[in-house]
Parts: structure tokens; C-alpha cells; sequence
């Protein structure tokens, strides 16, 4: 493959990619919209921030789909987690700020 | 609220959240997909794996694209960290295997 062509093949993968990026940054904005609105009914409920039952069944979940669809489940763990740490400091934070 | 309509209400909102999660491991499958082709186009053509400018494009494309969206600019960089480390270690490995 000629240097130009090798550039021109990475320019395309990168407009996937930066496609693909902001698919991903929308439906996380839509996915913490949703995560908002547990926090507030559980503060509001009175239910506790975290849900180890939850939380293994996402935890369970995401892994099967990470294996069918290809996806490395060490990635889909650590994506996991970082995800439901966010959830439950959100929730936290909601129910400090009392609503 | 009564406790029934809280759990009614929250039974909803989990179930978005499983379709977005099935919908973000799909995306980040195919993400993969292009930055594994990537990986095998930078070792063929004797490219670094890491790129500094791509990598600050896209960082701040990332936050604009958060910022917009209303997703937690700090979550999207705490995200874009992740994927950018397992980018690189995934290019670091092609190069190894010596593809």
C-alpha cells in the first residue's frame, strides 16, 4: 500500500470512528438523562443510591452483550464500572442536595 | 408516589437504560472495529500507534460534542481516557504480534 493510500484508508477509518464518537456521547447524554430521573425517584422514594442486585445483573448483562457483539468484556467491565460509579456518586449527590 | 407506582416507574426507566447499554456496547463493538483496523493499518505502513494531534482533536471534539449534548463534560473525558488508553495498547499489541 502507497503512503497515500494507507492515508487516505486512515481518513475513512477516522470518519467512522468520529461518527461513531458522537453517537456514543449522545446516547450516554440520554443514558445519564435516565440515571437522573432514578436518583431523583429514589430520593424522593427514599430507596438507597446503590443496587447490588442491579448492579450484578447489569454487570451480567453487559458482559453477554460485550461477548456476542465482539466487544473485549475486560472493556465492557471497565466501562461498566466507570459507569455505575458515576451513577451512584449522582445519586448521592441528589440526595444531599435533598429533592 | 406510592411505593407500587415509585417501582413501576422505576421498572421503566431501567428498561431504557438496558436498550441505550445494549445500544452503547453495539457502537463501542463496531468503534472497535475501526480502531483494530487502524491498528493494523499504522503497523503495516510503519506508523506510530499513538498520534498526539488525533488524539487532541479529539479530545476536544469530544467536550464540545458533551457540552452540547449535556452529558458531564468530566465523564466524557473520563470515557475518552478509556478508550484512548485501550486504543493504544491495542495498537501496541498489533505491533508486537508484528502484523
Amino acid at each position: 500500500m502507497t503512503d497515500e493510500r494507507a492515508a487516505e484508508e486512515l481518513h475513512r477509518l477516522r470518519s467512522s470512528i468520529d461518527n461513531l464518537d458522537a453517537a456514543l456521547v449522545h446516547l450516554l447524554a440520554e443514558r445519564f438523562r435516565c440515571t437522573q430521573e432514578v436518583g431523583m425517584l429514589k430520593a424522593r422514594s427514599g430507596m438507597p443510591p446503590a443496587d447490588p442486585t442491579r448492579e450484578s445483573y447489569q454487570i451480567k448483562r453487559l458482559r453477554a452483550l460485550a461477548d456476542e457483539s465482539g466487544l473485549d468484556p475486560q472493556f465492557a467491565e471497565k466501562f461498566l464500572a466507570l459507569i455505575i460509579d458515576e451513577v451512584i456518586r449522582n445519586h448521592e449527590s441528589i440526595k444531599r442536595a435533598g429533592h
